[in-house]
């Protein structure tokens, strides 16, 4: 391997032969490097990859698209938390420049996607796709784009909890709508439920979209995990 | 009001006399204000408050400092997502240099801690505390600082649910122990674990520390709210 690579295993992990790293192909198997030779420009590995390749995480994420600054932060920390999609979305209370964002091309958000995967140690890559068209979206393009899931939509202070759904829904993959900072609109949210997505809250406190974000991911695994043993 | 106040009434809300707003006080009541008059450095308001003062949050947090910039970015969203007390402390892979920083100070962290109540719309500060000595902490300070609780120490990849050790446990609040990026080491777990401390986990995937603080007090307020009911 050569160039970040390279350089993280030299400044990093200050790689020496004989060494072992764990390493991932990028929606690959996981496997162990062993160091074979550091050089200036590369390091030589000798790699061992498992048979099998990691699943893609259970949860899917439908997301108004916030500011950019905050969709930048968000990339790493959804892909660290685990997505198996990520679909950015327009909705009434999203600025229409926010989607003029170079964070929202792959070679923007491709680094901070990774970025989160090596943080997480997965190796499956969220799946990104961006909308400009709410309604499009959800009459047209969902039953393409998502695999058979519990569809849930986050709305403050109503609602039951994400828990509560699973168990009386128990599918094995989940879909999440998270709103705008002002929240979907009426046509929006009934545009949704029309659609299957369940209305759920987390509680009374008002959340940024990024604490939010994550909280709803959190309580999604939470409720996939345990819903496994039963 | 004057201040940052009379301008957030003045530039954010475009307070006009007549309009009511949300107000608050700091450990205090929730309320409303009528603006009577807006001039250049003051807005009048005439206030009514509730009766009640909102409950401290029921879970509280025991923290190993992170590095300054992250510990920067969580004050706000600690005080968001809900904590009745924070208690920062030492432990070996804790940098010593870490505790050097102003944001450390009242005068550095309670601005921030402001700023997410306000997002959440509540009144309680979290009550700080600083400790440099981890086992002083944990063996002679804790009694006099936490109210009973449902003790738990964050270990990735081990040890049962928080969900799960809520309802073994049933106590009214929950005290949250939370490691440096490294991990706790094994004198401190052992130390937490003699005092009451019980490892719970959030699954296989690493996350970075306030990505996991975060996540652990969302599942943490869930449990206590999913208690209730029952």
């Amino acid at each position: 391997v050569s160039g970040t690579r390279a350089r993280h295993l030299r400044e990093v992990l200050n790689a020496a032969p004989g060494q072992q790293v764990r390493i991932g192909i990028i929606d690959g198997a996981y496997g162990v490097g062993s160091v074979q030779a550091v050089g200036a420009d590369a390091v030589d590995l000798r790699c061992v990859f498992d048979a099998t390749i990691p699943e893609r995480p259970p949860v899917d994420v439908l997301l108004a698209l916030p500011r950019p600054k905050v969709m930048r932060r968000l990339w790493a920390q959804l892909a660290a938390i685990g997505v198996g999609r990520i679909m950015v979305t327009n909705a009434e209370r999203v600025e229409r420049n926010y989607f003029d964002t170079h964070i929202l091309a792959p070679e923007g958000y491709r680094p901070l996607l990774i970025e989160g995967l090596q943080q997480a140690r997965d190796t499956r890559l969220p799946v990104v796709s961006i909308h400009r068209q709410f309604k499009v979206l959800i009459e047209d393009g969902l039953f393409g784009l998502s695999a058979p899931a519990l569809r849930l939509v986050a709305h403050p202070g109503v609602g039951g909890s994400i828990g509560d759904a699973m168990r009386k829904g128990g599918q094995a993959r989940i879909l999440l709508a998270i709103g705008p900072e002002g929240g979907w609109n009426s046509f929006e949210i009934r545009l949704l439920e029309a659609h299957g997505f369940q209305p759920v809250g987390i509680g009374s406190r008002t959340l940024r979209t990024d604490t939010a974000a994550l909280a709803l991911l959190t309580l999604a695994h939470d409720a996939i995990a345990s819903r496994r043993p039963a």
